[in-house]
C-alpha cells in the first residue's frame, strides 16, 4: 500500500478529552476517530490491527476445540426477562422497541441468546461438550466512557460459551480456554497475568481475569511473586498472620477515656500514641435498606464488593451523619463496636488477642483495651477489608504487592445459572433431561488493542509487536525526486509485497523529518530508509522501531532476504 | 473438522413461516437459526460461507482501490437530522436514547457517518480520490421481513463510499466499482445482471442494481437480449414505437355514446369491440395531498415511482370513490381526460395520432375518437407507465422481456447530496473549499448468500459453488466400525487437511443413507466415499455434488492428488 493512499489523517495536537495514552496515540497516528462518547470509527490502520488480533484469537479458539458462530446484536427482551437481567442491567443496557412495540436490547453480552439457541435443539450427552464463540459488537451505556478503546459504549468482543454435562466435565473446557487465552495474549505481545476474580453480574462459581499491568488500569489486584497467587482486590484475601497478636499474658481491663474533639482514626492514633492496627473503625452501613455496623482495623479499608457478598445485599452505601445519630444515638466519630442496636460484621483481621482502642458509643469518649469476644461481639465474622501491599499471601505467606491493570479477558464457570431459567437441557445417559453446565469466556478485542499500545509505545509514538502491526515494514525513500532512490525503493517495496510481506511505501513528497516522525508515530516494526547512504554506498538502512540506535546498512541486493528474515525473527 | 463436532443441527421438517427456498435450506442444513422476526444467528457452516463471501469482497474491493475501515452501528442523530433522513426513514429506522437522553439510531446505512468522518479532516484535492468501505451490520425495521437472509431486520452489508472532486472524476471510481462488483458476483457463482435503477431514498443522479434472477425475487426489471439494456421497472422505458399510430387520413369526429353499466376498461373494450391500447384510463390520484388526473392507455399500468417523480411528490395514492365524485363530479368508471378541474398528466405512450375511446366525464357515457391535443390536453406529458414484456427496447427497438430478481448489490452516484449539508469539503487547486462529489456502493452479504442458494440447489439440498463452500470436500466412511475403512478415511482426511483443503470428515456412526442425505443437504462440492468398493478394490468413490451420476473410482494412492486437482478445477 502507498502511504499517500491510506486514509490515516495524523494529528500533531491531542484533543483535551483523550484521557489515555492509547487513545491519544490511536488518534494521533490516524487509527481511530470518535463519532460520539464511547463510539468510534476504526480507520484502515486501526482496523488492520484489530483484524490481526481477531485472526490470532480465531486460530487459538479453533485449535482449542471452540467453533465460531455469529449471534445477532439486536435481541428480544424475553430471554433477558427470564433470567432477571432485563432489570438488573439497569441504565447500562441500551433498550429500544420495534415498530410493533416489541422490546429489544442491544446485547451487552450473549449468555441469554446462546443459551436460547442451544436450548432450542435436542442434544444427547454424547454430543457434549461443545464450545461456541463469536466475535462481534457489545453495547454498554457506560456512565463514564474513557477516550479510545479501553472503556467504550460500542465495542468488539470475542465471547465463547461452553456446554458441558456437569461441574467435573467443564474442567477440560475451562483448562483449554485458559491455555488458549495464555497463547493469545502472548502472541499479541502482552505482558499479562491471570488473576482470580469476582464473577459480578455474569454470575457463576469461578472466574479469572486476564490483566495487563498498566498505571491507568481500572482493575486493582494483589499478587504474590513467590507462589504466583494473584487475585482481584474484590476477591483477594490475606494470610491471617497479616494481623499479628499483640497481647501476651493477662488481658488488661477496659478503660474509658474522655477524648474531646478526637474523631478520626488519625486523631485517635496520635492521641493514644498507638499503632492504627490496634485501633478499630466502627462504621454504620446501609445494605439493601438495612443498617449494619462494620468493624475493621483502623488501617484497613472496607471493600464494598466483599461486604455486599457477606451480607448478601445487592446494593449498599455508607450511612449519613443523620442516620448514624438517629440509629446509634452518637456522632460518627464516636461509634463503637459495643453498640448492638444493629447487626455487627467484624472483619476477619480483627483478632481476639489484641487490645483495641475503639469508639465508646458515647460522644466525647473512647475505650482502651477492648477485646473482641470479651467486650464486643459479632453477628457475622467475614472478610470485608481490601488487601494492601505488604499483606501476606493467603497461600504461602510471602508479602503481596498490589497493582492496577487493564482487564483484557475473563473466564467464568457459569454453572446452570442460565440453562435452568432458559430451559436449556441435554438428554443424559439415563434418558432424563439435565440442564447444561455452562462456562463463558470473553476477550475485549478493542481493549486488547489499546492495552498493546499502553505497553508498546515511547515518546515518539507506537511500537507495534510484529504479530499485530498494521504493516510489518515501511520503506522510506528520502528524496522522491531522485530517480535512483525512488526506483530502488519502489522495487524493494514491490519485491517485499510479492514475498508476502505487509509493506507500506512512504511515497509522499515530504521532508525526511516528517517521514521519520510519521514512521515512528505509526510504529511499523521495521523501517527501511533509501537515501543518501544508498546513493553513496548502495546500501539501505534497516532499523527496528523498538531499537532505533541499532541501524544496519544492508546492500540492496541482499535486502529482500535480510528483511524477510527480520520479519520472521522480530517479535 | 469432524462432522460430529460441528454445531449444525439438521431438520427434516421445514417451519411454516419459511417462505423462501434459501431460508428453508439454511434452516434444514443447520446454517442458521432464527432469534426473532428478521433476526438470525449464523451457525458455524453458515458463518463459514459468509466469511468466504466477505473475503472475496475484500480482495476485489482492495484490488480496485478501495480501503477497509469500520464504522459504528450506533450513531448519533445529529448528522441524520442535518440531511433530513432522521424523519424521512420513518418507522424503518430503529431509534433509541442513551442514559443521558441523547438520541441515536441503529444505522440503516452509513452515508451520514462516513461523510462526517471524512468531513472532519482537511484534505487537499491532491489526496483525492479515495474510497472507504466497511463490512458490518445494518438495521432496518422492515414491515414484512422474509424468512432467512433475503430481507431481514439485522443484516450484513459491504458498503463503500467514494470521494471525488467532481462529476467527471467520479467516473473512474464508478467504473472500478462496477468491475469489482462484476468480479465479486462471478466469483461467488452467481448468474446476475447489472440493471439501471432508481436511486430511491439514498438519492443521487445515477444508479445500478446487481440483480440475480429468481422467481421469488422482489425486484422487477425489463431487459433486452439484443443490446443488453436492462433497467428496474421503476425506471425502465419503452421505445415510442411500442405504441403505434393507428389513424391515417382525416381524423374522425368526436362521438358521445350512452354506455349504461359500462365502467371497467374490460367492459369498455368489449362494448366497443376495440383494442385496449386504443382505450384510455383516466384516474384521479392524490400526490402530497394534491389531486392529479392521470391518463394512460387502457392496457397500461401506472408506475407510482415514475409518477411521483413526474409530479415531484414524496408520497401518493389513488383517490377514493368519494374523492372522485366530490372533485370531478362523476363516478370513477366515467372519468375522462377532458376534465380539467385538476392538472392532467398524460403518459408518453398516449399518441396524438390515435383515436381513443375515453370516459365522457359524465356518468353513463363514453366518447369515441378523442384525440390528444385536439380534444383533451395535458399539464404534463411524462413516462408514468410500467414497462411490459413485449414492449420495445428504448435503445435498439428489440422486444423486451421482464423478470424478477434479488438485488444483491447497488451502486449510486450520490453527488453532493450528503457533502453539502454535512459540510464535507476538500481544498481545491485554487484554495477554495468544495464539497466532495460522492459515490456509494453496497453489497448485501447475507442476501448474496441466500441468492447463491436460490440459484444452487436441487431437491436434495444445497449445491455450493467451490468458491464459497463451507467445506470443499466431505469424506464419508461408510462403516465406521470397520477398521480398514475408518483408517483409510481418517488418513485421507488428515492428508487433505495438511494440503490446505477445507475438508470435513463424517465420523458419525450413522447409516449410509443418513450420511448421503446429510452430505447432499449440506452441499459440500466434492464427496469422497470410503466403503465397500474400497474394501474390494482399494478405490475411493469421488462424486461432484453438482453431478451425482458421474461417480469416479480413484485408487487410494492417487486420491490426494486427484482431489486437490478437482478442488482447483471445480467451479
Amino acid at each position: 500500500m502507498y502511504l499517500s493512499k491510506v486514509f490515516a489523517p495524523r494529528l500533531r495536537e491531542v484533543p483535551q478529552d483523550a484521557d489515555t495514552i492509547s487513545g491519544q496515540l490511536m488518534l494521533r497516528a490516524g487509527l481511530l476517530r470518535k463519532s460520539a462518547s464511547g463510539i468510534y470509527t476504526y480507520l484502515n490502520l486501526g482496523l488492520r490491527v484489530k483484524q490481526r488480533i481477531e485472526e490470532i484469537v480465531r486460530q487459538e479458539m479453533d485449535s482449542h476445540g471452540a467453533q465460531e458462530i455469529l449471534m445477532p446484536l439486536l435481541m428480544p427482551a424475553e430471554p433477558w426477562q427470564a433470567t432477571g437481567r432485563w432489570d438488573l442491567y439497569g441504565d447500562e443496557m441500551f433498550k429500544l422497541t420495534d415498530r410493533k412495540g416489541r422490546s429489544f436490547c442491544l446485547g451487552p453480552t450473549h449468555e441469554e441468546l446462546v443459551t436460547s439457541v442451544v436450548g432450542s435443539e435436542r442434544h444427547s450427552y454424547k454430543e457434549l461438550p461443545f464450545n461456541l464463540y463469536h466475535i462481534t459488537n457489545k453495547y454498554r451505556d457506560e456512565i463514564r466512557p474513557r477516550y479510545g478503546l479501553i472503556r467504550s459504549r460500542e465495542f468488539t468482543m470475542m465471547d465463547a460459551y461452553s456446554f458441558d454435562r456437569d461441574e467435573a466435565s467443564i474442567e477440560l473446557n475451562y483448562a483449554l480456554m485458559f491455555e488458549a487465552y495464555n497463547n493469545i495474549f502472548h502472541r499479541v505481545g502482552l505482558t499479562f497475568r491471570p488473576i482470580q476474580a469476582d464473577s459480578g453480574a455474569i454470575g457463576g462459581s469461578s472466574s479469572h481475569e486476564f490483566t495487563v499491568q498498566a498505571d491507568n488500569g481500572e482493575c486493582s489486584y494483589a499478587a504474590c511473586d513467590n507462589c504466583g497467587y494473584a487475585a482481584n482486590l474484590e476477591l483477594s484475601k490475606a494470610h491471617p498472620a497479616t494481623s499479628p497478636e499483640n497481647v501476651t499474658g493477662t488481658p488488661p481491663a477496659l478503660e474509658s477515656i474522655a477524648t474531646p474533639g478526637i474523631h478520626s482514626i488519625e486523631e485517635v492514633t496520635r492521641f493514644f500514641a498507638v499503632d492504627p492496627g490496634t485501633v478499630l473503625k466502627s462504621i454504620l452501613y446501609i445494605a439493601d435498606d438495612k443498617p449494619w455496623l462494620l468493624v475493621v482495623r483502623g488501617d484497613d479499608d472496607i471493600n464494598e464488593v466483599k461486604l455486599r457478598k457477606a451480607v448478601q445485599a445487592r446494593e449498599g452505601r455508607l450511612a449519613t451523619d443523620e442516620e448514624v445519630l438517629s440509629i446509634l444515638g452518637v456522632h460518627p466519630g464516636s461509634v463503637g463496636p459495643m453498640q448492638t442496636a444493629v447487626p455487627v460484621v467484624v472483619d476477619e483481621m480483627v483478632r481476639r488477642d489484641v487490645a483495641y482502642t475503639v469508639g465508646a458509643g458515647k460522644d466525647g469518649f473512647h475505650i482502651r483495651n477492648a477485646f473482641f469476644g470479651r467486650d464486643f461481639d459479632s453477628t457475622v465474622v467475614a472478610d470485608i477489608r481490601t488487601v494492601r501491599a505488604g499483606d501476606l499471601c493467603p497461600v504461602c505467606g510471602h508479602p503481596l504487592h498490589t497493582a492496577t491493570g487493564i482487564e483484557v479477558g475473563h473466564t467464568f464457570k457459569l454453572g446452570t445459572k442460565y440453562s435452568i431459567p432458559l430451559h436449556a437441557s441435554y438428554v443424559d445417559e439415563d434418558g432424563s433431561e439435565k440442564p447444561y453446565f455452562m462456562g463463558c469466556y470473553g476477550i475485549g478485542i478493542g481493549r486488547t488493542l489499546a492495552a498493546i499500545i499502553e505497553q508498546h509505545h515511547d515518546d515518539k509514538g507506537i511500537v507495534w509487536p510484529m504479530s499485530v502491526a498494521p504493516f510489518q515494514v515501511v520503506v522510506v525513500p528520502l528524496n522522491k525526486g531522485d530517480d535512483a532512490v525512488w526506483h530502488a525503493a519502489l522495487e524493494l517495496y514491490e519485491e517485499l509485497e510479492k514475498a508476502g510481506i505487509d509493506v507500506i511505501l512512504d511515497d509522499r513528497g515530504e521532508s525526511a523529518g516528517v517521514k521519520f516522525n510519521d514512521a515512528d508515530l505509526m510504529g511499523f516494526p521495521i523501517q527501511v530508509v533509501v537515501g543518501n547512504s544508498f546513493l553513496k554506498t548502495g546500501n539501505f538502512e534497516v532499523t527496528l522501531r523498538s531499537n532505533k540506535t541499532d541501524k544496519k546498512a544492508v546492500a540492496a541486493s541482499e535486502a529482500i532476504a535480510f528483511i524477510i528474515d527480520l520479519v520472521r525473527t522480530t517479535e
